[in-house]
């Protein structure tokens, strides 16, 4: 039977270390032995990432920041009796940060109780005069809730936003560039009316950039809590004389503010709207690498995801260049944004708390870690975007299907309604099916109804636009705002994500 | 096979109406042959909250809501004309108000296409000299984005922000009234310590006080549109000096602002961050009956939802009361929480635009109606709530497990370690389990270790508590700022969420 | 306020009618005033399907389920006791088949219990001698779920099923007859190696082909139950001899089994996998909608929808064909497959039931009923769907990229490779190297190497193709197995389902 | 910036080894600074289940997975040649098994593709003769999709169906003991009718003892391919005479079958199906987590998990008893049921694949453990629960609340019904209303009226109950079919599940 032994298991490896307090117990593993894709493949493939993630997330930072709280606590308790020296303050600190999981493990086979193992572990560390001070007046909860906001705040603030800033450098660096570059707009998958690269770009710009400073908003509105087992300061009332100034002071030694209520919980919806911005933030990537997946289509072949050399495209078919890091960042967006699902879940915990949030909870740390993964993989392929020119002036110029120039009906039929006629929408159309059936360019057809043409060049003629032969040779001038807007856009975001336009570093 | 002849069946229905701009088509059905519970049980039980429902999110209230884009757009072009009398301005919002779905719907069998049968339907009605304006440079979507945002803004503002301020009044007041009724906090179902049950209602009125604010953020920043099929404003351009500015004028008139960025839609993540508010504050709301339902558990009976004379509790039990209610939001709850899926999924749309989120984004006036019965619901709840006081005492007083007055084995751990005991805990655990195998009372046991005793009194008399005995006979005395934090919180938000505490209207 | 008056707004709309039981309440709306997008507008475009809907899960059709196991309890009943006559049990049925639900909803405002409002009504309605066995020994939710059940089953046997085994029907027509039209295939967006439009569509041929029994099977398998409030018969163990032989007796009248084991309820699974295998399938139709979308692209241009003449295309750019029912499809799939995470969580009852899966568990008509929709417009799409050769034959021709016949330098690669090379691969990705300097094609450059040109001809020799140019020359022979394939599964799958290829009716 | 050197980083740390085919790289990290739960908390706690997950689902494991699957594959090209010798099997299977994941992923570092560096390192490994056969005639997909039909075969056969087997006979060992232990039932969370504690626990034997089939069902019918890059067999076919035989003898070696049809993948429903059964189990002991979770409730205290000595209930509450292992199991359903959106999104990919399926499947290994563990986890909830009969007995004493004996008014009212009174219900109401109002027993109220006491002690007698007093005042007798059910369901079940009951091993 496969989990008969497991306890004895984990007992017989930790009995190895005679003194844990003396001998570092290494806990190592074959990162190949790993279950999730996130501690082996993708540890490999995006390395620095996953190292500034694991410093914020892992284990071992979800025990320090839980010991940063708790030596948070004996300062509060050592200032309110003025007894908080500078020597005293960095012993704390010290010990704070230099407390190893593996301690606190060992300890909690014992008591089966991961925070009463941790102030065990603490009290025989931290200067004895302080010992009595671990975790007075508060209940487990204090402590891991407040870490929990302290993990989300630093891996955010440091790997996240650093990560789409970067993405939104290099989206307003392509708009920028890109901001004249004629392409064909499309819905529905078909050739509509003519734009610039630029200003697709630029929606993206738009987009990510309103997510950014949501995130800022909502990372910088976590909050802990000492509020104790029922959020009442019940314990915490008769130790201190003002219950609410005391939490105060020991949420300030973390940057953090009160929730304004708790239960044995911090209230669920600070965390939750971190969590949603940051998911609004995943569909925007995935609408991107849709779309940058789609313009790489053989038929389209309007970009290219740069291509190592030696690389190989395909086992079987050596040709193909396969889209595959924006599939890749598509992927990762299935595999997590149903997760949002879990923490609307979490919101509900029964009375002054159930513990059905804390497994579930867990893994917020990896959710951001493939929000993380997909986002630097998207920075890494807009670094090395190649946009085809000549395949979206190829596009453009056969944007009017059957008909050459066809896609330029569409301002003909505008400029006839605005010199007045009323039934301008139906004669362009049957114009279209004569070009259509003679075989002739749109202009051709156009030019064959003389009265048609001349109210339209007389229209053209008072929008400054004398040559009406050009106007409709060149369907690319027909882009409206696009490049403008491109540039707007662009100049506007690049000013606010805080850095040089392409030169991420 | 089923479906042959839909088409044939819904032209054969139509053709009835000869004429139909003169005689009023009108399709009806028997309520309960609908199909969606919405339009029929719930639509009855909630009647008046259907209706208002209805007016704002229905077929009409859609078709509506594109009339009065189209006459805005009309006004736009008369404004920049120097051509928009009074007359004229009111016989347009006539056109508007009064247009019907059914001439649209039976224009919509001709054209295929629903915008292009509400333009030829306008045509016909709005005063000749505007009718070359219908829809003068604007695509579908400039229509159909912008009516929409009004449908949800009209929706979430006249119908959803009242009930939710309803039943923030609500939990105001029971925080309010029950802000001294002693109760005993609860965690993993476990008495915990006590509290208050005022204390335990301003958990709802400090979450959902939050949730308010939030939606009226969100929903005072939808956004319209009027930048045509790709969003370039590629025909405005050649028809109006300046685009954005007409775009502006446009969506003036109908109280928006124009979407920062647009492809053929509106940036999806203005709806997409309203739609998720609303999702957290139904997190709330479930979360809130699911302790009301464990609360009027047989063995808690701490609450009762009221119970009109003549209801039936059981068919074949009649002694039963049922939450039944509080069931009823919870499985909204579990019907519409997780349709937040579909809003992500329709961040993503294809370049300037797929379709692939027309039919998805209509359910969103069901998971609007769904939340508005749910919230209705509560309210009606909350109006009716009884706290059972005794029954709340009851299961206070036997919060001590086997060892009466048990609840206080904490404080009195934590006065002992505060007089500067290092092993409290354990001192105060071993005195548990001597009342336990004594079968006396926790306070009993504890007069038997004097200098215990004595280092805890001395605490208390420190606290201002002189009565130590009072103290281990009242648990309820030692519920921290359970009280003040219900009163604190209750005069908070029934200040700002504009209204008389208990009294909707 | 909104919903102060919504009680007395319905008793009002109900006091009309003295006398309920004489005076049919016809409580109609306009269709329009509707909230639900099933019961106004797809209620219209699809009236066929929702008519079929309709009789099988609103609230008709659910009040009319419960008669009808009311009607079966009094049945057994009877048979229990040797009454049941061929006049009685006529008489039965037809009281079953025309209660009206406004007769219970009338009922319902004073009961405010929905079975007990039902009971009340029978009693009045039936044979005055079998007025004491109504509901006699069963309690609600024996009558609740037992016709739950039933309306599932007649919903997806006589509405679902026969539209999807249509849509089979419909594909294996397009399978048979495009089984050898040459396509290119694609993966990653990108051409890869020939195939036919027969085989890509035989992909569906096979995946929704195995859908079919399996729905059959789980509906097959639904369940009811008469094991009282609890599930232990507690009630029948004293009213009859054998209470499971009465509980078979009472579901044999409704053609249902027992579920193996109830609480209140019927074990959830029954209906769960049901439910499971109907989103399956609604997953292949949304593929297929993708596949048929992307082939729809102006760069592809491989198939199109049906277009019917006076159709707007669009209501600014008439030149423009959309495949928005393929659209509609895939956003039909959105809307619902995410609501299977309901289906999941209404496993979950706390003890013999709770009631959050009731409201919840009504939404599963608008499932069933999104389904629908999606399935029938896909069987209409597939009615009409139009293969473009010429379209597909140029995309093919053109796969090679920049060097034309490039796709079958996979082939000479397996060919070489074959003839005992080791370093195959690598020559030929060298060839390719070579013709795409020398823009020559790919057999152009294959043919300056003779002696490889010599083993590969060799190895086609021995295939029995002597003619190594035509090889080359025709990529579209390289197809494999596709055609047979096609046929293959054409016929295999035309077969099961039950009727003509390409003749649904 | 966070991600700059991470590429450089990574070939950094594989440069230490100079020559990576003799020297085992051993990329070790410590347990505590992974990111996922699985692997750091979870891995420790539950060793023995990680570990056997490890060994099939771990990266390592999807190495030699693929490294088996192209064994096979040479197998099958040397026994279509017939020279397979049992030596070259032999030395062939040894390479198989002792390929290190490091050694492709060095040689990945250059190729950038996973399957090509993978075919790269076995070309040296293999004996010489046999390296042209290496990856013959396969496309990559050819290999991942059956490797992962094998890992997902090998996870579920050996270490998820054990562990439920478990669970289940761990229920049935329980519902055997208890079959006759009296327990009151409830619905709405309010006290119903007299059932067992084993009744209640042979709901799970039933729900959970056909999940098990019916996942050894779907687990048999994964399947594999090879059908190349398209899936038509396009390479094959000019290699060997019989694709479809040499891809079923190709598969042979891996005891699969071929799916059906295939793209570049195989059919997906196969996974999805296994996948959907998994989550309907997960599904069920989230449920049976609940049930235990509420029995443990203060008020309630009908069940206990097993609790270590030495262990911490509380830090700051020790006279606590948790049901935290039941929360954890309902925590982690929470976590993962939700992913079962991202499934059925895996059943889309374009036309013959796209890769968007590639990252989000990979996480299915996540998935798993994350079920494995819960299951493991309830598994030794249910070895080590506590039904505390006195506390059951208790609350059915207490069940008719205020008026004592009144569970039992159901029966007297169905009995009064059997004798022919057609308006019991209501008469025994208003004994109940009686009982309560002169504060007496509902058996005190009852004899109070001796003609209707007569009809039902007659009928009790009809039904061999002479003892109308003893029936009264013994509610536990009143629960029907309970005992029975209890044991038939555990007797059946147990000897399914293929073991001793309560004797895993």
């Amino acid at each position: 039977m496969v989990r008969l032994e497991f306890r004895a298991h984990y007992r017989r490896r930790l009995d190895k270390t005679i003194d844990f307090r003396h001998t570092e117990i290494m806990l190592e593993r074959d990162i190949f032995a790993n279950l999730s894709p996130l501690d082996h493949r993708y540890s490999l493939s995006e390395t620095a990432v996953f190292d500034a993630l694991s410093a914020r997330l892992s284990e071992q930072a979800a025990v320090r920041s839980c010991a940063r709280c708790e030596i948070a606590l004996i300062k509060a308790h050592l200032a309110e009796r003025d007894s908080l020296t500078p020597v005293l303050e960095k012993a704390l600190d010290t010990v704070g940060e230099n407390l190893s999981p593996e301690t606190v493990y060992t300890e909690e086979e014992t008591t089966k109780h991961f925070i009463r193992a941790l102030v065990n572990s603490l009290i025989r560390l931290v200067p004895p005069e302080t010992a009595p001070l671990v975790h007075l007046g508060a209940t487990s909860a204090d402590i891991l809730d407040t870490a929990f906001s302290l993990r989300l705040r630093d891996a955010v603030c440091e790997v996240i936003l650093p990560i789409i800033r970067s993405v939104e450098r290099r989206l307003c660096g392509i708009a920028e560039r890109e901001a004249s570059t004629p392409q064909v707009g499309r819905t529905h998958g078909q050739h509509a009316l003519p734009i610039t690269f630029g200003f697709t770009m630029a929606e993206y710009v738009s987009r990510l950039g309103k997510c950014i400073p949501a995130i800022e908003g909502r990372v910088g509105d976590l909050r802990g809590k000492l509020s104790g087992p029922v959020g009442a300061y019940n314990g915490l009332a008769i130790i201190v004389r003002d219950p609410a100034a005391f939490e105060a002071r020991y949420l300030g030694y973390l940057r953090l503010e009160a929730s304004e209520y708790s239960t044995q919980l911090v209230e669920p919806e600070y965390v939750l709207r971190l969590l949603l911005e940051i998911n609004a933030a995943f569909g925007v990537l995935a609408n991107l690498a849709d779309d940058l997946r789609n313009l790489q289509r053989s038929e389209i072949s309007e970009v290219f995801e740069q291509f190592q050399s030696g690389q190989v495209g395909s086992s079987a078919m050596p040709q193909k260049r396969n889209p595959w890091n924006s599939e890749h960042v598509k992927s990762l967006w299935k595999a997590f944004a149903p997760r949002v699902v879990t923490f609307f879940m979490d919101q509900i915990s029964e009375h002054q708390r159930d513990l059905t949030n804390s497994a579930s909870q867990r893994f917020v740390a990896d959710y951001l870690a493939g929000f993380a993964f997909a986002a630097a993989r998207m920075e890494s392929i807009l670094a090395g975007l190649h946009a085809d020119r000549e395949g979206m002036a190829r596009n453009l110029a056969s944007a009017g299907g059957k008909i050459p120039g066809g896609i330029l009906a569409e301002p003909a039929y505008l400029l006839l309604a605005e010199s007045g006629s009323s039934d301008a929408h139906e004669r362009i159309r049957r114009i279209t099916l004569d070009a259509e059936s003679a075989g002739i360019s749109f202009y051709q057809a156009l030019r064959r109804q003389p009265e048609v043409l001349a109210s339209i060049t007389a229209r053209l003629r008072a929008l400054g636009i004398a040559d009406a032969d050009g106007f409709f040779a060149h369907p690319e001038r027909y882009s409206g705002l696009a490049e403008q807007k491109a540039r707007d856009l662009a100049r506007k975001y690049s000013g606010t994500c805080g850095g040089h336009v392409g030169k991420p570093g």
